[in-house]
């Protein structure tokens, strides 16, 4: 059991918490404080990795603005030189700085490309994860579906949700379409589609407005489609493996999935006539080869 | 020999040149241009490692934005979530954003660290040794030298020259400290301690106004102190190497050059007194571990 094993339980709790706070009444349950202290344990964790990223970044920019710095002089004296090529280079003091440039500047330029700043930071970055404590991947799923049954709960509108506002109220940050990517993504992991095609449609949505995509439409795109069929729409589930197709011609899983739901469109279509049933066993490719989001281009 | 081990030949026909381009005739020479070719070979070497360097610091520069970036988001969250740590992690929607950063988010940002970019601009760094002309070192010590032989000629003034004026006509960039330093330890390499401390005092003088340095103090001190020694002045060459020792308290030649100049003058005021000689044979010690300008904080 990792240290963070139990925080699965944690999410009904901060869910019971946020309830009470809803309605301003001391908390009463005796649980709520370990499992608020393993969230702050977490907020610790992410101090750190701030100041670490940190502190690599500006090593990076310091190197950067002076290999920057070197840049610009060398292309102005460049430039001054392509100019008139010939009667810079029969100056002898031109003929030295060129010779100069090349020799011990040049070295230099080298020695503080090929170095390597901020390795210590790095290196905490790999360090990090043993003296630290980080959330599971179960812990990402139970924080997704303790989401969702407030949600269900309160019968609370995804975009409203999505936005960060209730009944008016900010409540918290407003969700990038990555963030309810992942919200529609846990919910697949769970073979929940109705919160897949929920949260993936709010990412959708999401999406045309950002300028810094946090999710790509391809990544949306297939698993509203697959959870749209799976919830019986096969209709709808061709049309959106269509446009993933337009935009991904040789997608693999949605070439066979195409065929697929042409062919169950085509049963269906039969069956209408028969009123029969052909016992088929197939079964469209299944998408669970989960992708992250590709937020960042690499 | 290197492709480029008769370049040094070329500094003497580039002195003409400078001096037939002064006096507007057409240059004779039928060597000219073979030294021109090669010399425009260099400038095309420079291109070609501008463009490398450029290409370097703009893939550089784009991960550090997009790194940058995602640092601000991390810190704009984690602020919020320090105003009111139990009322910010019992909102669900907040618990699983944090939990969400601390697992898909940052295995991004620790992809991104890690992932050298510009890795083939650093490779080609190490390539372009083999496929570009680089003049040698002899090539910069005939530049300089030819440098100061039109100095000489012309009784050209130093200060001037290093501002690149002759006669109020801007002929060329002017010379940073590091120029200056550079020029100064040529001629130290080739014994020649007249030119080493016209260059290394002028080396100097531009130090003092120079916002980024292109040289330390404590270098051009050494080679000043060292080339005035030779030249006869032991006094001078005493409270140089006393200045020295002020910035670099421990610095080893420093310290036993000091110890050698207090004895040579008092030998000296002995001899004053005895007009005689004791026949030593001890030396200073040589500076011979010629150092490089650090200009770079690296």
């Amino acid at each position: 059991m990792t240290p963070l094993g139990k925080m699965s339980s944690v999410w009904l709790t901060s869910v019971s918490v946020f309830l009470l706070l809803l309605l301003q009444q001391p908390p009463v349950d005796g649980e709520l404080f370990t499992a608020l202290a393993d969230m702050e344990e977490l907020l610790e964790t992410e101090a750190v990795l701030i100041t670490n990223l940190d502190n690599y970044v500006q090593a990076q920019e310091e190197k950067l603005m002076q290999l920057r710095q070197k840049m610009h002089e060398y292309r102005r004296e460049h430039t001054e030189a392509a100019r008139d090529v010939s009667a810079y280079l029969s100056n002898p003091v031109n003929a030295f700085l060129l010779t100069k440039r090349l020799t011990t500047d040049w070295r230099y330029v080298e020695n503080l490309m090929t170095y390597e700043v901020g390795k210590e930071f790095l290196e905490n970055v790999t360090a990090y994860r043993s003296v630290l404590k980080f959330p599971s991947d179960e812990d990402l799923n139970g924080a997704a579906v303790a989401l969702m049954r407030l949600q269900d709960t309160y019968n609370l509108d995804t975009a409203s949700l999505a936005r960060g506002m209730l009944n008016g109220v900010q409540y918290s940050t407003e969700l990038s379409a990555g963030d309810c990517f992942e919200l529609g993504r846990q919910s697949y992991l769970n073979g929940d589609y109705y919160h897949t095609v929920l949260w993936m449609r709010e990412a959708m949505d999401r999406l045309t407005s950002e300028v810094n995509r946090t999710a790509t439409k391809e990544d949306v795109l297939e698993y509203l489609a697959f959870s749209t069929f799976k919830q019986g729409n096969i209709q709808t589930a061709l049309s959106m493996t269509e446009e993933l197709l337009e935009l991904v011609p040789d997608h693999e899983r949605a070439v066979s999935n195409k065929a697929y739901y042409v062919k169950e469109l085509q049963k269906e279509a039969q069956q209408k006539i028969l009123r029969g049933d052909d016992g088929s066993e197939e079964v469209p490719v299944d998408t669970t080869t989960v992708r992250r989001p590709r937020w960042f281009r690499g």
